[in-house]
């Protein structure tokens, strides 16, 4: 349903645009102007693409990924490795360890990370689905891949409390220097846990 | 009209945002994220405002600048300068010195420069009209806001040379160094103009 014509339809954009993380007022700009300079298909291409997947793209009942058909892409693959589960925080988490190529596993999106200060325990992520796939005995490893900060150590540490129990493999990613870093350049604290993690060569 | 649900809508977003200036593929991944973690209003709300700049975002018949109404904002406003007229390039070029809020005049946009290699002669810019524009005597001054690159001096001399028969002042933005810039790290030519300009003080 179109806005009635108040005369503010390109300020009504980049007030949008400008909302969208990243986007400052002038790339808002430069977009908008990229949409008012392009022809009408391809606006309305990218306005749909905004709707559907708002309306095609809901919480995947296995995983808690991103899904657009019954279960997600990996879930519904018969070729991934279900000995495996790899444990994120968030969907975007996936998408950043699908693109390594490395991983061939299962996932578990847990929807955050334990947090007292911002009242978040386990109850209020997806631990108790976790638990219940491994119950089956199928999966050998779990793999805590929340992010190497605070509360991605506390909800490492506290998955691994409660999953070892079971007889699981729990690993953690390694931390240590960026392929490709500087070691000049490196934070104190990532250094010296290169140096405690160090392997033998 | 909504796409079938094929399984594809979050990749289809994605091209579709990566298809923007600026973004590239991982900018376009948090804004997708971003989208899908936020309210169906937020993106019911983009979604119109690219359909609605398209409907109701036209060119004045005036200056050919972008307006809402029938003609542009600058060119209904009563309060501005109607002796001076300032000639640019493209839409964006106007917003850019309306941010200056340096200059109250009005404005005409040519829709290009000058560009025998892209075939872009006078007859394919907005000349004429501006020409039109001068006929009754009431602009005393235009102001060459063309880029400060070949095309932009070209256009600017070959207007220059049609304009001044008519006893209009012809001036042009100057060049030299940006405000606040160092002259260490200024180019050449940049620097080179700045000689030449020099001003009294």
């Amino acid at each position: 349903m179109p806005e009635p014509n108040d005369g503010r339809a390109l300020q009504r954009l980049l007030d949008e645009l400008g909302r969208l993380p990243g986007i400052g007022p002038k790339s808002a700009q430069r977009i908008a102007y990229y949409i008012l300079e392009s022809d009408a298909e391809t606006a309305r291409r990218l306005s749909s693409a905004i709707l559907d997947v708002k309306r095609q793209v809901h919480f995947c009942p296995i995983c808690f990924s991103y899904a657009t058909r019954d279960t997600c892409d990996v879930c519904s693959d018969a070729s991934r490795d279900r000995s495996r589960i790899c444990v994120v925080s968030e969907p975007r988490d996936v998408s950043a360890i699908e693109r390594t190529d490395s991983y061939h596993g299962l996932y578990h999106v847990l929807g955050g990370v334990i947090s007292p200060m911002d009242k978040v325990g386990p109850e209020q992520l997806h631990v108790r689905e976790l638990m219940g796939r491994l119950a089956d005995g199928e999966v050998k490893e779990v793999i805590l891949a929340t992010n190497p900060d605070v509360e991605g150590e506390t909800t490492a540490t506290y998955l691994s409390r409660v999953i070892r129990p079971l007889g699981v493999t729990v690993t953690r990613l390694a931390s240590g220097l960026p392929v490709g870093g500087d070691l000049e350049y490196a934070d104190e604290v990532t250094l010296g846990r290169a140096i405690e993690e160090r392997r033998s060569l």
